[in-house]
């Protein structure tokens, strides 16, 4: 051979990609998912890699870093032309999708997106700069009933537990009612002091509790109005506390007697003549809302197994943008794995920078290509097969070449993937291909038989009526 | 209301996007032609949307137009990394991929690909700036069997014709039958010549004749070369006419006589002493071998209906890098797609730009957002529902809301879609619901019975054993 010029290339860091055996189980894991989206009548969209740079950005800043594209060979036409970038979610390009075709759509409509998506980001393990995100959303006009923000858990609940990765436990709460609660505070120290409880799990207690009670006292008019802001939040983390470590059933129980006496209510006020419940000193409609808000998920998702759905008042999603229920969920079996594999809510207010409509909408998004990194590194992904084969067909002799392509033609028909070996070499060496790409069976069209590979079972089969459920 | 500051975004020229009922067609065909590939042995492989340039422009300059990427936000630490683009095709990423996990994959190594590719190009209706290739291609380390050369016409065959477009015809040649008989000509200026004879439907006859004739006589060595070079030209095409108007089986015979005398040869020089066979004066040993390939290639394929396959000296595929088979397919009911709607051949070397190994492959790529974009702009695709959706449970009112979920959970079970609907509103406005969205069955919790929206009919059913393929 010639010497070449040779450039060998190294891996782009951050931009994922996985050998065929890998690439198998993660074609599984994405067919299950959007199966699962599918029985829920979820349609699929798919917007392009690129959106107008004004687009990305019309929100307002964004945190996360977008790749611009540019030609490589550019030329005076493509100053004249729109600035695109590549997009770094799948909600903005929802949202844009919306309102642009908003007079075809049918409301509420319910999509699933399974894109990638790109971020500029410092890379590391768990954190690339392409992955895919597997979102659902519900968008509807003017109003979006409850019955959807107790539809994704279920959703996500079918979608993650089809995916062998352990037990799965879907928090679920309601910013609703720490607004309403935190009404002394603007909308914009609710979302810093937000930004301060999401991060509970990462400090000491008592440098948690003191921050908190620093960032009240010195964002609340008076004296009074820190204490009562500090002994409300008090007794809603203790109730917390509590709350998280019963069943279900319970929890919801829990949650209703804030709301009622013990199993009615007529309205919010009832609260304050019960004196065995818990006081909340100075909370607004809008804390009950968010409480009767949770009970309804929570009582419908009572189906699902014990543990895998849990209230927790401690649930932030600091730096969203959600007006009402949301979501975190985590895997209890894979400790390597310590952040939210899939996280939502409730927002007000989808499209309203591209649309002069009110579009609520709830939704939640797997994030895929995060929780297949970290499960792989960690050897928690059985590979088998390095390809979709089930049957190779041996090629004996030049002779028989006709027969094997017509037994793989018929076997193709009856759902069998079938390979017909490239070229009559020793039947040995055509075994030991298949053995070498995990295909399960091999077919002897000049004696009709076929040989498992599994068992060495080898037997006459007749290849019409050798249908793939049968095996 | 607030008024808001609006950002109308507008369509991004070149990055097509379809509303859900057009995604839904999409879907199925993607579906379909992923089936067809894997059910051959294809596997799947993904690479990232972007390489590094320098990997991208290996092979030296590129006609596609690439975009490169760059941070919004960039700092100092970008420059020290690797530029990278947005890759224009699947094969480049297939060659990197298979120099950089050589020792990982298993050969023959049968892939298939289906990703979007972009290219910065003037967008035009069926040239778009962002789009779906669905690729196969097979790679072997020194030598590939031509079995694959035979396979590729007869897995695009099987996945095309699943599309509703109409009757397909894949026109197959070799590059070595023309190579050998322009001996006469530098490599380089057989490309060149390859380029003029690629203009043969784009011409006028007789300029087309000039212009061939003209370069021939310019670029070889002496009048008794042109005329060899001319008459062999003449003959080879003069045969093809004839060809293409044959049956698949007669077109091999055809061949054949070329190749021998009326059924069988030993060696080249028979046909010699044949002196009823079209001569040809001057032509190497690679002439018979490309005839040979391509009499094998046709032969292998004659189980497919007449006239999907058919040999063909005039197809050149002028601009690429092919050696040996070349594949071209036509839409022959859609008068509206005048060009190949899936191409491809065998190569000599696919990666030798990134690793000292010798690896011959054999490809074929379907232009399948092309072949969409200028489908539905003409009218060719039905959309019928809007919605993956095959049952909507109503909800008569929220007392109903438990067993309303357990039958959908039950439905879901046997393999419907399924929605509840998402409000306890008047029975008519959820069956216009499901009009609206083309959901075939409405299912009535209170009274178990289903009714079938196409004829009106309604029945009890039992939701446990209702299961989707009896309907």
């Amino acid at each position: 051979m010639d010497k070449k010029q040779i450039y060998k290339p190294k891996p782009v860091s951050g931009f994922p990609e996985w050998l065929p055996e890998e690439r198998l189980v993660e074609q599984q894991w994405l067919d299950h998912i959007r199966r699962v989206f599918e029985s829920y009548g979820y349609t699929s969209i798919e917007t392009p890699a690129a959106e107008e740079i004004d687009v990305l950005t019309a929100k307002g800043e964004t945190d996360k870093e977008i790749y611009t594209l540019t030609r490589l060979q550019a030329d005076e036409d493509d100053k004249k032309e729109a600035r695109i970038g590549l997009h770094f979610d799948q909600t903005v390009p929802l949202a844009r999708y919306t309102a642009m075709h908003f007079n075809d759509l049918d409301f509420p409509f319910k999509r699933y997106a399974m894109q990638k998506v790109w971020r500029g980001e410092r890379p590391q393990l768990g954190r690339m700069r392409e992955f895919y995100q597997c979102d659902i959303d519900v968008i509807h006009v003017d109003h979006l009933p409850l019955h959807f923000d107790a539809e994704m858990p279920a959703v996500i609940y079918e979608a993650l537990s089809g995916l062998d990765i352990g037990r799965i436990q879907i928090g679920i709460n309601n910013r609703k009612i720490l607004k309403g609660l935190l009404h002394y505070l603007s909308d914009e120290n609710q979302t810093l002091f937000f930004r301060i409880l999401d991060k509970k799990d990462k400090l000491d207690k008592n440098v948690f509790d003191n921050q908190v009670a620093d960032f009240l006292r010195n964002n609340t008019e008076n004296e009074t109005a820190y204490n009562n802001a500090n002994d409300d939040l008090n007794t809603l983390f203790s109730y917390r506390d509590q709350l998280i470590r019963l069943p279900l059933s319970e929890q919801i129980s829990k949650l209703r007697e804030i709301l009622i006496g013990h199993s009615t209510y007529e309205n919010y006020q009832e609260i304050k003549q019960d004196t065995t419940l818990p006081k909340f000193k100075t909370p607004l409609p809008e804390f009950y809302e968010g409480l009767e808000e949770l009970v309804f998920v929570l009582t419908n998702l009572q189906n699902l197994p014990e543990g895998s759905v849990v209230g927790d008042f401690f649930l932030i999603r600091g730096l969203d943008y959600y007006t009402g229920t949301v979501y975190e969920t985590r895997l209890l079996d894979i400790p390597e794995f310590t952040s939210s594999v899939c996280s939502g809510g409730r927002y007000d207010d989808l499209a309203g920078s591209y649309i002069n409509k009110h579009l609520p909408g709830v939704g939640i998004s797997i994030g895929f290509t995060r929780l297949f990194d970290v499960l792989k590194h960690n050897g928690y992904i059985k590979t088998g097969r390095k390809c979709p084969t089930d049957v190779l067909v041996v090629l004996p002799s030049d002779d028989e070449r006709t027969n094997a392509n017509t037994v793989a033609h018929t076997l193709r028909q009856n759902g069998w993937n079938v390979e017909v070996y490239h070229a009559p070499q020793k039947i040995g060496k055509q075994i030991a291909y298949a053995e070498k790409k995990g295909i399960p069976y091999v077919w002897f069209p000049d004696s009709s038989e076929v040989k498992n590979l599994d068992n060495g079972e080898q037997a006459p089969v007749d290849p019409n009526t050798w249908a793939k459920d049968a095996s």
